[in-house]
């Protein structure tokens, strides 16, 4: 059995994509004690894998060249030395940009079918929800009734904490990119108002407009010139979520932001985070979202790749705004 | 009796000073039921006066033209009919840019004298020093320990929020514009170190040298691209105290703060708040800044501006950065 693989060859300076990376093949390493071979079915493409290929300074260990790509990802057990797995058990963990990576069972977490299926536990159960989760309700500390503003909406992230605004009693905005994109949020989602930040001439009169008592939770997953235009849009006591920057991946000079003066005027909080700092508390967030997931009040678009030769130029759609959805490879 | 006073007559789009005001005297206005008025002696000059009278749009009622510019001040009672306000008591309240205001008795506090000296109240127990208490305390959330950077470390709250981080255990470094500031920071206040950003060829590297572990609390009273050097000195997990944005003051266009990446990589929290937020527990912070008064932990250099006509020149001074400590005008 043979294990393919796409390796990193050269870091980006600026958007990843296919010139970064190559494809190659291996026989299956086999599991020593403890553990197991997973034949990858879904590989989670996030805006964070910039930060492990960059040249510049990364909070996380970064992927060296030769070695293949780091990733989340789902799949099915296909051969275990490791106690609480068995072939044909569905997991969770580090499969990295494999086809049949070899993992460390106590990095790797069984999936509870029960729960949700494949594409739940790829979706609304899944990292970015989690992180949706805990940035909106933690960091956020959002309050039923309030306005709240989400950009990257269609995103991964975005789509579930519009969701759980929506759920929270909230009036939720949502910034997106594209006709499609905001009529997805407005048609299916049932979001209170949607901007097309690409159509809008004024981003900030747009969202003063859309908000006209001000905002009291910005949920940031872009950065750069719709932040600056939020913190103009802000109520007094607001709240805003630092989760992605994703419009300055790769920009060879950073947007200065420059209404930072309402932090002081405003009594504004704005705070980053990581998700795998609530590590202690994912079964809690799984526990809200399963419950929201069963009663029909979440859904998770997930927009699948097919194919693990493709991760490359996923990772670069990503980066354009080209999906709608949980962006996801899908290998097998 | 004459009532001398210093009138707005243009809104300075810029750096306020002599140019927008115009001297002016009235006969004293005999106060009514429930008034006192009061010959005033000291007036704090602050940075926030600069939002009450200028063009753009100010998170508190502006100062109207042709109006006395509005200002804390303390003073001693030369004429009562309000209940609990005897003829020669020492008092706080608005006395605007004037000689003897006449005040509403229940905008105006008695001055306990058994707690501190006259200089006391406008210095160590006034509005500046509780703004760094609660800055530093509760915005920062301040731990033993922690490495702490100030900038705008001589100012008026600047030098209080440095005391306190010292009182609290903490490794101190101040930031302030030339020798003679610094100076007094290192060998009076005794500071772990001191950067002198006027001296300084790349702020950011005088920082990283001066906490190579890095900052966990940043207290801003500055903005600009000294806020953009610190967000790159941050250590995991610190908090910015957006206190004051002085730099940026007239300035005609804000400066763009590139820097905000630090702020999802390393769980920063960075967080706006104004002193009148906290008013309840003004008895709190007094208890404890007198406690420390008393016991010569506490100094606070007044930087006396004496003539109620040289007001407009004491604010210009306060953004050229022409003030060591507590900046406030002397009258009569």
């Amino acid at each position: 059995m043979n294990n393919h693989r796409i390796l990193l060859t050269e870091r980006p300076t600026g958007i990843p994509g296919p010139e970064h990376f190559q494809a190659d093949v291996e026989p299956v390493r086999p599991p020593g004690s403890g553990e197991i071979v997973v034949a990858t079915r879904y590989i989670s493409i996030d805006p964070a894998m910039r930060s492990w290929i960059g040249v510049g300074p990364s909070y996380v260990r970064q992927v060296e060249i030769g070695q293949p790509m780091r990733a989340g990802g789902i799949g099915q057990v296909v051969e275990s030395r490791a106690a609480g797995f068995a072939v044909g058990d569905w997991v969770q963990g580090r499969t990295g940009w494999q086809s049949h990576p070899t993992l460390r069972g106590d990095q790797t977490q069984n999936l509870d079918l029960s729960v949700g299926t494949i594409e739940d536990w790829a979706g609304p159960l899944g990292t970015s929800a989690l992180t949706a989760y805990f940035g909106l309700r933690d960091v956020g500390a959002l309050r039923p009734g309030e306005t709240v503003l989400v950009s990257g909406a269609a995103g991964g992230v975005g789509q579930i904490a519009c969701q759980i605004a929506l759920i929270e009693a909230c009036r939720v905005i949502g910034i997106a990119g594209g006709a499609d994109k905001c009529a997805y949020l407005r048609d299916r989602l049932k979001l209170d108002a949607v901007i097309d930040y690409k159509a809008e001439p004024d981003i900030a009169a747009a969202m003063r407009r859309a908000c006209p008592e001000g905002v009291d939770v910005y949920f940031d997953n872009v950065g750069g010139e719709i932040l600056d235009a939020a913190l103009t849009a802000l109520r007094m006591g607001a709240r805003v979520v630092s989760c992605g920057r994703i419009s300055q991946a790769g920009a060879t000079e950073q947007y200065g932001v420059k209404n930072l003066g309402a932090l002081g005027g405003k009594r504004v909080r704005m705070q980053g985070f990581l998700v795998f700092d609530y590590h202690d508390r994912y079964a809690e967030a799984r526990a809200w979202l399963t419950h929201h997931l069963r009663a029909g009040r979440l859904r998770q678009k997930l927009h699948v790749v097919e194919g693990l030769d493709r991760a490359p130029e996923a990772l670069a759609m990503l980066f354009s705004g080209g999906n709608t959805g949980k962006l996801v490879v899908g290998v097998g």
